[in-house]
Formats: C-alpha cells, sequence, structure tokens
C-alpha cells in the first residue's frame, strides 16, 4: 500500500476510471451518475443519469483523447471527496485543447457516484 | 431580482468578493474560512483558516489581478454549492496566466463559508 489518504486514493481512481471510459465509450459513463446528478457542460446545465449520458454521447466527435496534467482531491466536511482536474484533450483531428474539470464523489449504498461535474475548455476572451 | 436559481447568485457573489479581497488586501480573506477549511494550492496542501491565510499572504507577490473568463455553480447533494472559476491572473510584471479555482461553499449559522478551495495555474506539461 502506498502512503495515501484515502479521499486521494479514491478521487485518483475516480479520475482515472472516468477518463478511461470517456475516451472509449463515453455511453457507458451512466454508471458513475445517480438521477441527482448535476453536469455543467461550456456553461450548459443538465441533471440525471439519463440527461447527462444523452449529452455526453451527442457530442460532435467520435474519437477523443485526454491527458491529465494535475490532478488534487480534498475530503468534504459532508463525506464528499473533491476533486479538480487540469489536462488536456484531443478531438478527432481538431488542435489540442486545454480542459478543467471538477467533480464532487458520494458515497451512496457502499459505492462512489458523481453529483457534480462540471467542465470547460481553457479558453480565454482576451479583449 | 433577476431570474437567477439562488445558488448561482451565491456563488457568483461569493466569486465576485473573494477575488476583490485576494486583488486588494488578502490578509482579510480569513474571514472566508474556517477551521476545517482546506486548500489545495498548486498540489500544496493547507487545513485551517490560520495556515490557509499564512499560505494566501506569503504568496511572492505584492500587486496581484485576476480576470474571470467563466464561473459555474451548482448545488450540491448535502446542501453545499460547488464553484468552479476560470480565469486569467496577472502578478507584477509577470506575464499574463491563465488558472482554475474550485471551491465548495457551505451555509453555517447563516453565513456562507469556504471549506474547500483548490487553485491551479493553467500550465501544462508538453511532452
Amino acid at each position: 500500500m502506498v502512503d495515501q489518504p484515502l479521499w486521494e486514493h479514491i478521487g485518483s481512481s475516480f479520475v482515472s476510471h472516468y477518463y478511461h471510459m470517456f475516451d472509449n465509450d463515453r455511453s457507458q459513463l451512466g454508471s458513475i451518475y445517480i438521477d441527482a446528478s448535476c453536469l455543467t457542460w461550456e456553461g450548459q446545465q443538465f441533471q440525471g443519469k439519463r440527461a447527462i449520458v444523452e449529452k455526453l454521447t451527442s457530442l460532435p466527435f467520435t474519437k477523443i483523447a485526454h491527458s491529465i496534467t494535475a490532478q488534487d482531491h480534498q475530503p468534504t466536511p459532508d463525506c464528499c471527496i473533491l476533486s479538480m482536474v487540469v489536462g488536456q484533450l484531443k478531438a478527432d483531428d481538431d488542435p489540442i485543447m486545454g480542459f478543467h474539470q471538477s467533480f464532487i464523489l458520494k458515497n451512496i449504498n457502499d459505492a462512489w457516484v458523481c453529483t457534480n461535474d462540471m467542465f470547460r475548455l481553457a479558453i480565454h476572451n482576451f479583449g
């Protein structure tokens, strides 16, 4: 065993599982959400497993690969885990883009599910 | 009143208050944390109001200005608010850099405090 707090272990396992599923078959991502889960994707809001999976599977690319630059995990006062990921992605033949994503993980009936998910591309308005 | 969910209103008020204090007098930021609060700053972990303020006030710049590109807010199952900010900052005479920050806000004794705070510069390892 590595000397790693439990929330780091759970958070990093989740992150690895999430992007593996996202890159290989994102229709499977329903397994990590519940009906109370919220997703904000580039400012658009979705609630519930079905609406979230519908959004994720309808994203307009066929191939995607995520590469994680940094990830942080913290326990929350309500026994959840907050995870923040900074990384890069390549969708189809588009240029590589930076992204950031935050998750809250909660233990429900002995399984860790994602109750909150926020995603943004790292695109800044210089103006 | 604008037609805005309560969590959006609380989250965006907090974000505006936080960066205003950060840019003007970050020694005042103790007011938003509690002793259970966690900060992860560029991967370094701090817990408690005192340790967090000590870190923030010892950051090696005298002038800083944040500019927010995008912010998202969601309610969590435990009646907290998750906020994610994407923005740019300029510290002293350094070049402008991208950053991302995530907060969890919790209502304790009728006040919203920050229990979780994660900050990362948008620096990627191209390799």
